[in-house]
């Protein structure tokens, strides 16, 4: 059987190689690829796909939300199914991994179980998913939230960033249904899907640094976000003495600090935890350089694997936010908070998704994701879900991401292998 | 004399508040008040306060800059003359008092002067400075500076940050003479100047506080400042692991804070110094909920009325950064220094109004100003310098300054005694 995957998925390897390839010339902009939610590169992306599957003689249909499935029929079709899948968008001038890798490992895992003359039970599906990256609309999961009956209705109402034009729009556009979406039908739910399974590139650097080809994902992180925090002091002249000065910057400062140190002596603990303070700013409108801040700007992003250490870092976040607002003289609103519960693994995937890789003899390890994935949907749904990393030089979200082919090849035999045992 | 001053300054009273009436109704805007520095604005309160002085006997000319010298002939004209002065402009929306008060002052101390019937030796002369508000030319001192002739030649080609005309253009558009400002022509100098005295509202909520009307001044402070510091880290996506981050906003947030911390020890200990990080920002244009921060973007002023002290906080500030630099990942480049020499005050001046206010029983204290003058360019020029504050609320730069004529009559009779004194 080993031998049998190594040499089919061997057979495949130009034709992978030649399927990003083109994936990229049709999607590529002045700087790296641009796929953005519900554009027609994205809706370009899924049709070319989808002719390959046909190609292939695999089903093609599309759901509400216009995600693509390519389904190898199962002999008794009203089995539950087993998904592969990721995302088809990418970042303004981002790389053509982040999400693609997924779809086209979903695909060819079907091409060749089809090559080597495979007949499953249940339908297994390679699915192409909509609109994963969180920046074109300020949502998260889209696609797969929308799939599985989660998204809230008022997500149509979100403005895409570059063509101020809403979901619901988009989604029209591309041919989606917001009906569907506002009465949160679920066609993805536990009673009919086995698995889901993810195969994503690598955003951190680790297996670089171990020189392992893959990784077999542990937990998708728990999130809470403050997307707003608004500092305000009070602006004044620069001849004010310090004892007398409400300086929302320097309170903003303060408070990025401690959270740093205490992020510091969690990680030395080894509690695997993150904090992102992306905007973090004074007024550009207002600040000068001899005006003390009056008012300072911030969002914070706060990610774990284990809820109740997380909720001690939100904790530690609000305990050192009233420390500084009396330290300070300062007043913090915290503004709307968003969270993402935690993306459980499922014990006997990551147990299968490990043998496989054992008996493929292809090196690995088990590691957390430090990023959100739609794998995180679908675990939060009730679905056993998996994920495995493939190497990938130079992080993700810019066009320089690099990933091998020879190590996407290796992904590829442990994802057969293991739908094997799932079929099984 | 005590009584003469008190009963003359006092039968001025009623004129004086109508003055700083009409100042204001000349120069409001929807806010506040607005004067740019060399603006129709600026201009017409040069004017307006020129006309009161002729109407009184005194000799109105103006120089080169186009500040205004209001001037009560001495008997020998050959001597160094004693000059009182302060600024005209305000910032966008300030108040009526930040520089007026004290031009204000000189012009009735004369006028009280001239009613009481005295013929001085020397020239006596109120000045009207022209362009002290550094945020309009992000220059300092323009038209004491140009009068002293420091101005340095490229201040001519410094862009007004409203109309983004040169001050070249403004200048002549004023009637002044850039020429004679590249030749660094010296108007005022130690060997025509006996002494320069700068009445001005106080900044700090100190005289509020202490309930006092008056404030003398120890010194104006030295400055160091680098408007326009840059951290270089790499943008990255939210889900890099922090150790392999090289985040350039917690960077800048771990110097604001560690700068604050040293700031305090050294408050502590009983060091006056002082620091504003006015603009203090990720990069608008790039930074995201979801992006680790590649750039960060900061000015730094740092006060001090010891140089030796002002010298081992930005050397702290300097050690700081390399810390952070390595610590951080992150590259720092300071880009441009600007420095103001300390403002030391004449010992024999703050002596004499000292005694005068004693004299007059009126309750003062002794201060540091914490914020920089037109005084300070005549003391580095080698002139006897001194400064009296009066009390105001609400600080400066903003609208709702509040001094009373009161206090402001206080501070003319003890200018007046003073001004006896210098005399005698």
């Amino acid at each position: 059987m080993i031998e049998t995957i190594e040499k089919n998925v061997q057979a495949v390897a130009d034709e992978v190689e030649e399927t990003f390839q083109k994936l990229a010339e049709k999607t590529r902009d002045s700087i790296g690829i641009t796929r953005a939610s519900y554009s027609r590169q994205e809706t370009e992306a899924h049709l070319f796909l989808a002719q390959q599957a046909q190609a292939s003689g695999l089903e093609v249909s599309t759901d509400y939300a216009v995600n693509t499935y390519m389904t190898l029929p199962g002999t008794d079709r009203s089995l539950p199914r087993v998904i592969m899948g990721s995302h088809l968008d990418s970042v303004q001038s981002g790389g053509n991994y982040d999400g693609a890798a997924g779809v086209v490992a979903g695909l060819y895992a079907l091409k060749v179980l089809k090559n080597m003359g495979l007949k499953p039970a249940m339908d297994l599906c390679a699915m192409g998913i909509r609109g994963e990256e969180s920046v074109w609309f300020q949502v998260s999961y889209l696609g797969s939230r929308a799939a599985l009956g989660g998204l809230p209705a008022d997500a149509l109402d979100a403005v895409r960033i570059d063509t101020q034009c809403t979901l619901r729009e988009h989604l029209i556009e591309a041919g989606g249904s917001p009906e569907a979406i506002e009465n949160q039908t679920a066609i993805l739910k536990p009673e009919n899907v086995k698995a889901f399974l993810e195969v994503h590139i690598e955003q951190a650097p680790k297996l670089v640094e171990e020189n392992l080809p893959l990784g077999i994902c542990l937990a998708v992180p728990a999130m809470v976000m403050y997307p707003d925090v608004r500092i305000t002091g009070a602006y004044g002249h620069v001849g004010t003495p310090m004892e007398y000065r409400r300086d929302a910057a320097l309170a903003g400062a303060q408070i990025a600090y401690l959270m740093d140190r205490f992020w510091l002596t969690q990680h030395q603990s080894g509690s695997a935890l993150a904090m992102t303070l992306g905007r973090f700013h004074t007024n550009t409108q207002a600040h000068g350089l001899t005006t003390i801040p009056g008012e300072f700007f911030f969002s914070i992003d706060m990610r774990g694997y284990d809820e109740r250490l997380l909720e001690q870092f939100e904790q530690n976040f609000l305990d050192t936010v009233q420390q500084v607002e009396k330290e300070k003289g300062v007043q913090v609103d915290l503004g709307e908070r968003r969270t993402a519960p935690l993306g459980v693994m499922d014990p006997k995937i990551i147990e299968a998704l490990t043998t496989s890789a054992e008996e493929l003899k292809i090196p690995f390890t088990q590691l957390y994701s430090p990023a959100c994935h739609d794998a995180g949907a679908f675990s939060a749904a009730g679905i056993p879900t998996g994920m495995l990393f493939i190497r990938n030089e130079h992080g993700s979200h810019n066009p320089a991401e690099s990933m091998e082919i020879e190590d996407f090849l290796q992904s590829l035999k442990v994802l057969i292998l293991w739908l094997l045992k799932e079929v099984g």
